[in-house]
C-alpha cells in the first residue's frame, strides 16, 4: 500500500495512490490525514488496504495522480529523529574536518533531534535566504513508526515501523561546525527536510524490505547529472530496527516519529572513500561527501554548495525504471 | 485568558479555565484542540477570549477545573526547542564537570530541538526505568508560538507569543556527557517533559510579563521541601524574544512551537553561585546545580538524583500566593 497527502491546510488530505503512481482515491472518509491514520492504524488499516487493492484492480473511481499536488505525507510531524547508520559517512566528514571519530559509533548508533513543525514537499523550493550558510541536499530512508513503548526491542522496533520512504535531509553545512561546537547539537543548521511524495507500507516493498533495511539504489541527481547511486542496503551499520529502539531507550515514541537513516554513503571497491559517479563509481548522497573525497585527494574542496536556482532529484526505483516513492525535485531559493 | 486540556485521546479537550484555576468552560465549540485553536488563532481569539470574560463574570455554565484532570496544555506538539537563557546556569554546571564555557555563550543563545511527540501531564510521574541515569528536574519557564515566519526579528517573535507556562524538563543527567560527548546534542538524556496545568496569554499577566521576560518567581520544591525560589526575570541573558528569533534564523516556526528558557537559575549575592534555600538563598531549579555547588564547595556532589517515590513540585504565584498557571506536581516511577 502506498499512501500521500495531497496539498491541502497544514496537515494535508490523506489519499491511497496506486503501485505504479499513476491514480489516486481519496481515503478521507477513512481517515482525513496521514496523521489521523497514524493515530488509529489498528482501526483504519485494513479500509485503507482494501481502498488500496480496490484502486489497484480499477474497480473504483480514481484520479490521476501528481506529485507536483503532494505535499510532504506528513506536512508536519510530532517527531522526527535522524541517525546516522551510514557510519562510512560519519568517517569520512570527520576527516575531512580533522575531527576524531570515537570507536563507539561503530556500535553506538547517532541521532539528532530534528524540526518536524512544518515539512516541504517533494516539489518544493528549498528556502535559502544566504548562500554563506553552504546549503546542502542529504539523500535519506526513513520510516515511519506507529507507537513504539518505551525500551522496546528491535523485534518490537522493527514491527512498528507502518510506513518507508525518502527524504532530502537539507543541511546547512557552514552552520554546523559552530553549532555542534556549542555542545547541544544542530538547530539552525538543520532548516525543513523534504519528503518523496509517497510512502509505502513494508509489505508492499517485497524483497526490497529485508532486515530493517531498503534494498535499493538511492538515486541522487544534482543539476540533471548523476550525483549519486549508493545501495542504501549495503553498508548501513544500524538498521531501522535498531535505530527506533536507540530512539525509544528512555521514552516511548508516538504513532506518526518519523526516524532517518543519515546520508546514504558506501564505501569504494577498495574499503576505501568510493568514487564519483563520472568515474565509475556509485557516487554520493551529499554534496560534503565528494567535498570530503577531493579534500582527502587535492587538500581541498572543490564542489560548490547548492546555489539559487540548483537543482536535485532523489528517488528510487524498480526494476523497470519507474520510481518506488515518487520523486523528490526541488530548486534552490525563489 | 488562561487555557487548558483536558485528558482526552491524544490531543485533550480544550477549556478555558478562570483567571483563579477554580472553574472551567469547554472551548469545543470554537477549537476541539489547543492546538486547532493555534492553527486558527485569529479566526477563534475572539471567540476565546469573549469566553473566559463569560466565565470569570459567572454568567455562563462552568465546571469545576481539577488540575489533576488536565493534560499538558499541548499534548504533543510539532515543536519543542529548548534554550539556556540562564547562563549562570551554564556556566555553573560546566564549572563542575570541568567543561569550559565559550564566552559566545553570553551572546549567542544555546537552544536545543527536544523531542514533541508525547508529554506529560502536570500531575503525571515521571516513568524511570533506571535510577542509575541520574533523574532530574528542570525548572523552566516556556512560551507558545503562533506562525513565525523565516528570519523574524525580536520585535516579530514577540508579537508571535500566544502562551506562557511552565515546564519540568526531566533530564537524565549521567546520560548526558556520553551523549554529548558523541556531537550530536541531547536525545535520550531528554525523556518526556511535563508542563503547568494552564497556559495564559502574555496580556493575562500584566506586569508580571515585560521585555519577553516573566517577572515572577519560580517555586521548586523536592519531597516537601522548599529547594527553588529563583527569580524568572532576574539574570535570563536572553528574553523570549531572542529565544523564538534565534529559533527561526533559517527556518519559520509551526503555530504551536513551545520555546524553552532553560532552567531558571539565579546568582548570588556577590555574583557568585547563589545559597541554598535553607542558608537564605534563592535556591536552584534543578539537582545538578545545587550539586555543582556542592562539588565547587566541598569536591563532590552531596544531593542525590531522584528516586521512586521522590516527589517534585513547580509552581509560580501571584502576589496572593495563588499559583498562576497552576502546579506541576509529580512523582517519580510507578
Amino acid at each position: 500500500m502506498k499512501l500521500a497527502s495531497l496539498k491541502s491546510g497544514r496537515d494535508g488530505k490523506l489519499v491511497v495512490v496506486s503501485t505504479d503512481l499513476a491514480w489516486y482515491a481519496s481515503a478521507d472518509m477513512i481517515a482525513p490525514t496521514l496523521q489521523a491514520a497514524l493515530d488509529n492504524w489498528d482501526r483504519v488499516e485494513t479500509d485503507l488496504r482494501n481502498l488500496a487493492t480496490d484502486l489497484d484492480h480499477e474497480v473504483i473511481p480514481r484520479e490521476r495522480f501528481h506529485e507536483r499536488l503532494a505535499a510532504a505525507p506528513l506536512p508536519r510531524a510530532f517527531q522526527w529523529a535522524d541517525g546516522s547508520a551510514y557510519v562510512n559517512h560519519v568517517a569520512l566528514v570527520r576527516q575531512a574536518r580533522n575531527a576524531e571519530m570515537p570507536d563507539s559509533f561503530w556500535h553506538d548508533p547517532l541521532m539528532y533531534q530534528g524540526g518536524s513543525d512544518g515539512f516541504l514537499g517533494p516539489r518544493d523550493a528549498i528556502p535559502l535566504a544566504d548562500e554563506a550558510w553552504g546549503c546542502d541536499l542529504e539523500g535519506e530512508v526513513v520510516v515511519v513508526t506507529g507507537d513504539v513503548p518505551l525500551g522496546a526491542s528491535r523485534e518490537e522496533a522493527l514491527a512498528a515501523i507502518r510506513l518507508v520512504g525518502l527524504t532530502n535531509d537539507v543541511s546547512l553545512r557552514n552552520l554546523i561546525p559552530g553549532e555542534l561546537a556549542k555542545g547541544f547539537g544542530f538547530f539552525q543548521s538543520k532548516p525543513a527536510s523534504a519528503f518523496s511524495p509517497v510512502f509505502a507500507t513494508p509489505d508492499s516493498l517485497g524483497d526490497w524490505w529485508k532486515d530493517g533495511k531498503l534494498h535499493r539504489k538511492l538515486m541522487v541527481d544534482v543539476n540533471g547529472k548523476a550525483f549519486g547511486r549508493a545501495e542504501a542496503g549495503v553498508d548501513m551499520t544500524f538498521d531501522f530496527g535498531t535505530l527506533v529502539a536507540h530512539a525509544a531507550r528512555t521514552r516511548k515514541l508516538g504513532a506518526g516519529t518519523i526516524i532517518g537513516s543519515g546520508t546514504v554513503s558506501n564505501r569504494g571497491e577498495d574499503g576505501g572513500p568510493g568514487k564519483p559517479v563520472s568515474e565509475g563509481g556509485v557516487g554520493y548522497s551529499c554534496i560534503a561527501e565528494i567535498r570530503t573525497i577531493e579534500t582527502i585527494r587535492t587538500g581541498k574542496p572543490e564542489t560548490p554548495f547548492l546555489k539559487a536556482g540548483d537543482t536535485v532529484r532523489i528517488w528510487a526505483e524498480d526494476d523497470r525504471h519507474h520510481p518506488i516513492f515518487g520523486v523528490i525535485e526541488q530548486t534552490v531559493g525563489g
